[in-house]
């Protein structure tokens, strides 16, 4: 009997703690946690989920850091649920202390490029990088709510230095054992540019004008502002080589939040609103640059990512004069 | 000898305190007051300027609606500083109750297009249009404290229906016996226009971003987002006909700035801070609309629109919700 494999869960927050928890029934699980270590290494996560039940989730080894985890034993996964801050701080300096050569390194983040700075470092690295289609928030240290279904959406990662097929195959096959829900697709960036279709249009303009998804949809003036930064960034797609229709697209964006809103607050706007780092590089800034690569004109999309990142670098002002207090 | 001019000022804020109190001097004041009525009843203005002196400025009249202040005299003047909002209210409704077919409309307020409702619904009534670059504020209601020096531009308003240049000499005269400095151009539209360059660009950016002016000039996402609405209104007035140079004008526009700018709030971040309505119309709606009637393109005026428009359209909301309680 060969003993279970070993993940070191990075960011251990609402998407990490219930990934974590559904990949703990065939792996042992070490979680870095940093606003929730106290309690989470006293008392574990209590997660409620419509989809997967109560539970009182233990992760095997709780620890502040990444450094703390390392032993002489190497992990097989380092699954990494970090907010993508590259504005903030590089994933790859985080993780280096844990990284083997056979380590193979799960991305489980939002956003356009969020691979790079991990492919760079860690070229000889495994690499599977996943979508996550899942509502769940902490509402308090170690309280984990999670609302609906999940999905996750796993594809080849083109820009990848080595071939990580074996990997993601067994990857997915714990992902399974857990009950999560995983749909296969070619390539991993064409998911990750539709999401973006969404949230980089409805997010930011929900963050700048305080209205919720519901209340967005009933104003005529923010939709249009929605809709002339989501056609910038589908024809970016396009530009890119993504086989997409634009209006086709469009079209699925807003009906679908139309069929679904209700007073919803997209995790941008939620961050302002407490004062916390707006996830601004990954959902605005490489659509951005890879527009503009290809010699697109992008007006809308260039405005609403300089008003984010100047906010942002409010946000993050205040926080540094609190740390120094 | 003949008897006061009568003056009657509509929307008696920080800057109609201001005038009214120099215009005092040779009229006879009426001043319509909201807020600030009961304490300005009872006690006039409290009144600190570095240009003009402490005072307690008592109005003649103090009442709380134009209709309040009609009698069997009619008025020579009315003097209209409310808040340029025809999103909320028609100015022309405000104040027909006190318009007899002599009284000349006199307005200083900021912004594009604040004349047409007026010369649209009084065409036969002398209109005199005052662009104010003053720094002066109501600390608390009857309280103003006016900083640095103030300067007034008159112009004739090539939009009316009929001359004024008599009741505009006359009301410079007035201004004058108050030690208010006048300044005369051949076109006041011109001066509006010039005004929205830096208003249409830096209050937006500030209002959106939370950033103040030093913060701003600090900030390269922030400042681009800055000289590209800008480019787009300057382009906008010389496409309707104004000479300008871009480049000078974006160039002088912020110089300016980072010669004077010590955490500097426009108007607009105030109101969006107190969650007051912000100026939108009359500062980014219609140079937005005359920018689209030469058909310029202006994606970056018309997103900064849409997001200010929403915004305010939140605020209202707020507001409409406080006075249901």
């Amino acid at each position: 009997m060969t003993s279970q494999p070993r993940l070191l869960t990075v960011g251990t927050g609402a998407v990490g703690a219930i990934y974590s928890w559904r990949l703990s029934k065939s792996c042992n699980v070490s979680a870095v946690c940093r606003s929730n270590y106290e309690i989470v290494k006293k008392d574990g996560f209590d997660i409620e989920s419509a989809k997967f039940g109560k539970d009182v989730f233990r992760p095997d080894q709780v620890a502040r850091t990444v450094s703390e985890c390392v032993t002489s034993e190497p992990f097989d996964y380092i699954l990494v649920t970090l907010k993508a801050l590259p504005e903030c701080y590089n994933v790859a300096d985080i993780i280096a202390p844990a990284v083997t050569k056979d380590t193979t390194i799960v991305l489980i983040q939002n956003g356009l490029g969020v691979e790079e700075p991990i492919t760079e470092r860690f070229p000889d690295n495994p690499i599977v990088s996943i979508v996550a289609y899942i509502g769940t928030s902490q509402t308090e240290p170690g309280k984990i709510k999670m609302v609906g279904k999940e999905s996750l959406v796993v594809g080849k990662y083109l820009g990848a230095k080595r071939d990580s097929e074996k990997q993601r195959a067994e990857f997915i096959e714990l992902l399974k054992k857990g009950d999560c829900d995983v749909q296969v697709v070619e390539d991993v960036e064409k998911v990750r540019w539709q999401k973006l279709f969404w949230n980089a249009a409805f997010s930011p303009v929900c963050a700048m004008t305080g209205m919720n998804t519901t209340e967005l949809l009933a104003n005529e003036e923010a939709m249009k502002a929605v809709k002339n930064v989501m056609g910038e960034v589908i024809d970016a797609a396009i530009a890119n080589g993504y086989e997409f229709d634009h209006d086709e697209q469009m079209h699925a964006m807003i009906s679908r939040t139309e069929a679904t809103a209700t007073n919803y607050k997209p995790s941008m706007q939620l961050d302002k609103e407490r004062n916390s780092p707006m996830e601004i590089e990954v959902i605005l800034g490489t659509p951005l640059r890879r527009a503009k690569a290809k010699g697109l004109s992008v007006p809308n999309l260039e405005l609403i990512h300089s008003l984010c990142s100047a906010t942002n670098a409010m946000i993050m002002h205040q926080q540094s004069k609190k740390s120094q207090l």
